[in-house]
């Protein structure tokens, strides 16, 4: 039996316990046993450290929280070949069952039968994870382990980002948390001739600044419609991308996407949406993408491609760091919306 | 001066009055004076006829209704080189400025500045029209008169059906209307695997079999979800073609479409639209196409292609003809919704 | 040991011998014993039929021969899951290796490590094969076994031609051999204006009709360019399929395609080819897309798809069905190209 | 009659003749004179100033040369409403008809009755040129006048280089000249992971440094492919721009090319172009662009907007300016092939 630490939501109530744990050293034929140097925390484990009405619907206690990576194979299953030990590895946090439509027709990332890390099974704040070697990419030692840590999220900024073309095209990014301020680097590094970014929140206005924004505006003090349209020529922006999850910074976005333009929706709204599609969207010839984690492994590779070239710096988003034992600091930061990604040492 | 007969909103108030009107014979050096032989009535036509609360907003009276057409070229203006005199036209009634970005773009068809015939210029129900050459197309004078001048509708249904490809996939349209038949018709012939129709009317249930749909949905009488679900080993649609207007039916359509799946929305709706955003759109990584108009001319020379080509067959989309002078037997029938395309013939 | 029958090439010369062989019963954890029903004979079986001159550099005797069949899962390695005893499976004859950067991108099909069946290891004229379960694809009992027999160049016929969109398209197609064949009934169901086939042999210049061309040119008594630019007013096809290896064919084909327009390339060319690339290509604006094998399993879904509803028939192009003991008429058949697909009868 | 000076081609000989000409001051109705301030010689003015070959079979005289220009609108036909009087503007300098299928399906850059500027009529090494308002564009005064004079070329380098994704991928640039450095700069500002270059001349190597490539290989001393190959981690570059019109250059970028590559052409080759199609295109599974002239508008958008918001500069490929008079020392900088983009001053 392995013994180690994790964090886990013993019963189902706020907060988590930091405690030794067992697990079984067994590893299936496709199994790979990761020990984990470090992990991150995601808005997702707000919910679960909150105990709100989503998690009290989704998790099963008792559970190990937690699902961004990167750690070292520790020991493969008999039937493993993509990785051997000793590799430094980052993870898909999304398994897919590899027998459904989607699955066998290279879409992994829209799965029918997705099981969660973290949140459908344990997960990973913890000194040891058993996954299957499908979610695990290797990936070089050159890149900083900080920001191999936040691959996940940085992949949801690059999926959403480059659902469409953006060098020479004028950007407008409506939030800019931590994936929201990894868009900003991302589509000026892609060549968007202006990045435009609406967010109210002043650390958050800091960040947006740090990764390189053109202009930032705040929608509580300044009109979005107005600011966009002026400093577009009065055209709009040719690209719409939806970070925050907000009804009325959604509609915003939509009023002053020009013509023909195209919309990326990683936002998450509370409850249903209401808008006025036939005006907003439909008459002006718009196209919306969902989207819904990382390719796999496209995005991954653009993402290892990115960090290894240095083509962008993620060191503005990454600031906070904690070791394991002082995770309750990490989760309080977050719950002030007072950081970008905040990182857990676990090795 | 022209004298001509023409179908004419004199006043705000319901209903049309045939007059003959006059119109001078001057063209503007890019103009082109047709000489009508058919039109047909658009759902658009009968908010004007029936004066509702768009049509109060949107139309400024005296004005001479109607859109779709086809004519003969009876003139042309000084720099009017893309057709001549006795060419036989078809036209798009999106009328752009050819200026804004969009039209220098390549992308007419969303244009920043659109003018709509017969909404906010004089239409064509009458036995002439004077527009600008950049509109016009001409077609083959083997295309039979009646399917020629539903052309433009049928461009509706071509632009939404085609904005992915639909060989050897499952489609479901939501709504049997003369544009949703047009588009079984448009998927079956694109090689769709199963065309699957969700409509209540038993007039158009009718129809949609005529044009060919695999299996037609009752949404009074029976489950959409279920029904589709069945007949597509579990997996749902991958495309979903709304056509209906209907909030119902879009959200049930979004339901089936499996994940990954393309939506493309040509249905106008009435009012704001609220729907689960999150689980029916985002999460399933869908992407959604919102379509206006035709694509000036994609559309229209893949249109004449297909009736050209005898490819698709319009007959039992076309159901009534009337002479001019009986025009308001034709607005009656559409008003029932006893009717697929309605034609008033008028030379 | 498996006692089987199966049609061997023992010694680097011409012919095959059919005898019976041992095959271990062992499965690895991921492999499955499939129990042959039919198999079809591809031109690649001929070349090494033949000996010819790229036969006798890549094939290692002994070897049994053979890649396109249809089975059913006799027995299932320890870790398979994708299939199970008794279902019915067609198979990619590609086997990728599912490490390279290709197979972790979901491009399978363009894997830097691919192994053919029947030509880089042991093929499937045999009573039984052993392949990995990644290859195989799970078809509906209602396909009829002679068409599933076939799915292998189906799929090779509806890659090639679904690379672009084909409908309200003008579409030139060099080479009705069967892959051809299919490719035109393809184009045809896909909604095609008009398919254009050029091709010199009088057995498949039938073949070309019964499978629905509408226009068929020999270029051995017609001149191609006159003939194409004469059907499509001039302009020539938006669409080419080039699927002869022919060099003439190929320059010709480009020749005709208008400007801005597609080109799919599966013929094979002896040697290499020669052309006038700026004139014919560049300066023209063309798209020229290269392709290998199948999308797994993207184009294996829309060929079932296809089959399984009907949408296509594919008797015209299977001709010839014999036992696997009369294996030699089968190959003396296509050797004199008096033939559409051969089947050999297994089971 | 309007005199001016102008750089003349006055007999089928090498050279030109720098003399005063006249051109009427009437307008065509969609005309628009334009007063010339910079013009830049591209490789085709060379050939036509050597009055090679290709010049000799295309080039009527007397004719004014030169295409490439950046000016003020000086005077409008009565029907112009896209430029007025004083605006800035640079000019495409393939003339559309209009008419034809490409040109009204938003494909005039394939225009099948193309003029161009220069080449089939009176060029712009003059002090104004008149020609038809479909071809300007007109720009902000913001950008300097030297780049705006290269836009033309800088529009190729967009065109080929934005055919495909670059952000996070591995280019290969084969060949530096003006364009080749100007796709460097494009693709590193694209976020292309690494950008090499294949260039044999000192000149453009540093030139390509300069631009910012990441790597560059000599090919007279090095191998393009084990290099790249090396610097690849063994997969070879995602994308392929070729810009050297060199065969082998051709070869060895395709040969490095990953299976699955995109391959945009650019190059213009002398003579039939030979190679083994099957090995280094079709099993490859490659996708090939021609490339002519620059999307209207599409690439002028990008490109004005690229310059307009300083996301590149092109300082370093503008080597040269000398005033009209002097443009024979243009001419022989551009015959060695040292320098970048050579302008000629005329205002």
């Amino acid at each position: 039996m392995i013994k180690m630490r994790a964090l886990v939501k013993e019963k189902p109530e706020p907060g988590f316990v930091l405690k030794e744990v067992q697990m079984s050293e067994n590893l299936e034929p496709d199994e790979v046993l990761v020990k984990i140097k470090n992990v991150s925390i995601c808005g997702t484990d707000l919910h679960i450290y909150r105990w709100d009405e989503w998690a009290q619907k989704k998790i099963k206690t008792p559970q190990i929280d937690g699902h961004e990576f990167v750690g070292e194979v520790a020991d493969i299953g008999s039937q493993v070949s993509m990785v051997k030990k000793g590799d430094t590895v980052v993870s898909e946090t999304h398994i897919p069952c590899k027998h459904c439509i989607q699955c066998r027709t290279g879409r992994m990332h829209v799965c029918k039968n997705l099981e969660i890390l973290g949140v459908d099974r344990d997960g990973v704040f913890a000194e040891y994870v058993k996954v299957p070697e499908i979610v695990l990419w290797k990936i070089d030692k050159s890149i900083p382990i900080d920001f191999a840590s936040v691959m996940e999220p940085f992949g949801n900024a690059i999926h959403t980002s480059l659902v469409t073309e953006l060098t020479g095209k004028n950007v407008l990014i409506t939030g800019a948390g931590p994936i929201g301020a990894m868009a900003i680097a991302i589509a000026k590094h892609a060549g968007a001739a202006k990045v435009i970014v609406s967010e109210p929140k002043e650390y958050r206005i800091e960040l947006a600044k740090k990764m390189g924004a053109d202009l930032i505006i705040n929608p509580q003090t300044d009109s979005v419609i107005d600011k966009v349209l002026k400093n577009t020529d009065g055209n709009g922006v040719d690209v719409l991308l939806e970070m925050s999850g907000n009804e009325k910074a959604f509609r915003d976005g939509l009023e002053v996407v020009t013509n023909g333009g195209e919309v990326s929706l990683l936002g998450v709204f509370s409850g249903n949406l209401s808008f006025d599609i036939n005006g907003l969207f439909t008459f002006k010839g718009l196209t919306l993408h969902g989207i819904t984690g990382r390719k796999m492994f496209e995005t991954w590779n653009i993402a290892t491609n990115l960090l290894k070239n240095k083509i962008i710096d993620l060191s503005p988003v990454v600031t906070h760091k904690f070791k394991l034992e002082d995770w309750q600091k990490g989760f309080e930061i977050m719950n002030k919306g007072e950081s970008g990604k905040v990182i857990l040492q676990v090795e």
